[in-house]
């Protein structure tokens, strides 16, 4: 059995479904959209898989790439209720939402996009006391940018930020690689095991996790690429099907390692389709960051 | 034989060097660059290799991809000579400059960057005939964009303008596709053959050519993307070099039609890359459009 | 008398509403949404006030800037509802949107952020007869850029397009200036005298109207800008009434031909005011242009 | 004697050169920039001026809006010596470069625009202790965003870096707010003083300096808006130049509290000169801080 490279829990393991020792699979439907939550329970299943304990829940839905307005407000809807059962609703401390990734490199810039529509609050308690609606909640967010950007690991950013904010919790958003080209654009991830080393885009040298920091760490990801040497992968995959596994991996590690190692696979409409996905998502956290306030009243303060 | 789809010329034909038919190659270099000059000179070469008769003059530059201020300046100059040479400096009409592709799709928008950073000086003889001073030559320049966003094609557009404005040459600045992952922002390619029929990232639907326009069409273009199909392809056999070619046909067809049909490959750094090159590729126009103006005179009049 | 420097017609005259001679003026309310109308009837009219005789309609809505999504809703129905009621439905020739003003200046670019976000069609018509849905009408769309961008004139680029596509009608949209800071994006003025010389943030040089097009012309604007000379001379006025009409426009003069000649004074927040009312804009353009398509179906199609 | 609404030191007194008690005043010039020295040495002078006590140098060069890149390069260069030599070269602890102000509203963008542009290293000796050259210094850079967009004070973060990195000095890039409209874009201010409440044009509301933060703490700021009000009352002390103080105060109270109050007025060209002067800002940066790294090596290593 070989780890499959890949961001998505959904697609790190094969074979017949729910037949993976330590990993419990339910799959539904609503409103078009399939969710898929994958629970790895034990720590041999997270071992095999290289994927963290915990739980890992997938929305699908195709019409959202297509720029389906009710596809896209299904998902929203969605995605808010998963993320505010995830994160649960006592405490009166701010969330810290953290947008992962670089706003320079297009597949890289979700998190920063998604932190630019994010509903920030914090300031208003701690400076207009009077003014704060009762019926709102503490949320700040940073888009802390990327190591060789800033020179500082995205890990010392949260943690300092972490030691003075003391959020209840943290909501990441990053940028995902993917296994499957039909995900990108179409598929989120929401998960409660935070962020590992190697993951995403922008690849994750440590880990933002509540062990790491301290607090719950919640991550939300969509797949924006898949690596160039994955997909002649597959491609080769697919069209020899006697290949055996050690060539595959053998193709896999030349691609990397030769002039393909930093090219990324993307759809031509990347720039519209993470604008478009950034606006899903920031809607999400929104409604789930202030489930009193009306869609209005959070548009409107959005100003 | 079998055509090879690339849009650089000295990429679509394979073996040793000179030895295709009805085709002059020779290669030099100079300040670091690297020149290979490619002229389909016959029909029967002309239809073998899917490009048209005519000269194709690509410059190398491995440096200019990782930012060296050196290279691009050499790059920039040796393009641009390359340029005046190809048109000549006769007649006091204008030289209309074209930035072809979809400025919202960053690997597509060489064309219109670089538009913007060309000097255009023809509303100044029209309509401050005084100011204008004697060294100036006129230019006029236009992004026309694409047919998905304007609903006029390209061609309806250029020619539109061309008879309006009666320009002594086009020059048409478009990105490309590749077959080497390592040309791409490292290869500019400068010919008299205009655009043809299925060219450049936007694929082109209709030839920009002296044939269809009634005067000279130059074409300046750099590779951005590699097609998903193409790498897979490429990978497949440099992996498993016995396979046939009408197996690798037949894979590259497979993913063309599948979910990856639109994917495109490029470096994660695109953004500043595809910056970087608009500003050689205008430099060089610039120069070669103002040819008795100093940098610092064009410089100062960019404003 | 004297004219007033503004591109806003119903800021063009002032004294009792109504009793200015040969202009007729009325007022309503809908929605949250005051609409006036003036139509200015005689030559004498319009040489006064320096607008062509013709209708100018103009929809205020103070919440809109505040992004209100109700505010913007009624403002993109009310004002689909007059550009539909100005164009008339007959004909099947394409109607041609052209977004005036320059990409790069944001205050300026309304245009052509309005026709990034409008539906075109006629390449489906033109391309793939079958294809197209008989419910669907044909629209092209163009944002030309500015003469110091092109060296080619707006008008003669809408020329020559016109000449080739041969529109039933033309709808320009463009950034306006106006006389009061707040109208910067609280107004929206829909005219059928098209664009005269000398109006617009990018102040066009030559008339883009139905005389000189052949076509019907219909103009949209948004105030984006009040000039600086306008605001000092407005701040004077209104602190020293006394202040004689001579000596206003002397100050006006004075800081039109200082360093201040080129300072606009806009909101700080220009960049979303911007991308906001280009998305009214172009909801209500589409609406207007495609009457027998769904709001949903025109969202899936502009992908 | 009143204070006058600037954060430009120069612009903060008037009347006889030299003659403002304690205050020192020195001009010279170099390579076509004229240097300004003002030194606040009394508690008196800066409760006066409203302005901290320390060194204040202004590099002026109207050729540098113009985009004239000899003017560039000398300003680039003058700017890199200052720095350096009010930094000093002591230690091996990093040096933090603080972006001031919000991404995506143009004329407050400076800051970030020049973190984007500034070479950033203290991850490579963080992590390749071995590959990191002995000739380069230890460089990180963050660009906090503004409080209505992460609900964090950028006290608060800077703060938190700063307990976390321990710089030897933080280097704070912001955009200003000037008296003179010719000063924008041509006018670069460099003060040992930091940065204080109510300064630049997102108006800070707390200190950043090295009493509040334990470190030296060097600004430098261009200013790239004059605010309505105060362009109003400049224009109207011009004109009138009889008007008293308490009516000109009257004039700039009345347009700051009305609906001119949010409004700034800069040149049309905004964006094009804020990425021109975070170019020229980061070189000097880029220089002051990598001293024994050539031009050439630190373009290479910006990729």
């Amino acid at each position: 059995m070989r780890q499959i490279r890949t961001d998505l829990a959904m697609e790190s393991f094969q074979g017949p479904e729910g037949g993976f020792p330590g990993v419990r699979v339910s799959h539904w439907e609503a409103m078009g959209v399939t969710l898929t939550e994958v629970i790895i329970e034990t720590e041999a299943a997270s071992r095999a898989l290289g994927k963290a304990v915990g739980v890992y829940m997938t929305l699908e839905c195709a019409a959202m790439r297509r720029r389906d307005l009710d596809a896209r407000l299904a998902v929203a809807n969605l995605l808010g209720e998963e993320i505010a059962r995830m994160l649960g609703r006592e405490g009166d401390a701010p969330v810290l939402v953290v947008g992962l990734g670089n706003r320079r490199i297009t597949p890289d810039s979700l998190g920063p996009q998604t932190v630019d529509r994010t509903l920030v609050t914090r300031h208003m308690f701690e400076e207009l006391p009077d003014f704060a609606d009762e019926r709102m909640r503490s949320v700040c967010a940073i888009a802390p940018g990327v190591l060789g950007v800033t020179g500082v690991e995205t890990m010392e950013m949260v943690e300092a930020i972490t030691a003075r904010v003391r959020p209840r919790a943290i909501l990441c958003v990053d940028s995902l690689a993917a296994r499957a080209a039909g995900r990108i654009g179409t598929a989120i991830q929401l998960t409660d095991t935070g962020i590992q080393p190697g993951s995403g885009v922008g690849n994750h040298r440590r880990s933002l996790t509540r062990e790491a920091l301290g607090v719950p760490v919640i991550a939300i990801g969509m797949p924006t690429v898949i690596y160039a040497a994955t997909l002649a992968r597959d491609a080769m995959e697919a069209l020899s099907p006697d290949t055996g596994e050690e060539a595959l991996d053998h193709v896999e590690a030349e691609l990397l390692e030769g002039e393909h190692g930093e090219m990324v696979v993307t759809p031509r409409e990347i720039d519209d389709l993470i604008a478009d996905a950034a606006g899903v998502i920031a809607s999400a956290v929104n409604r789930a960051l202030q489930p009193d306030l009306s869609e209005e009243e959070i548009a409107a303060m959005m100003n």
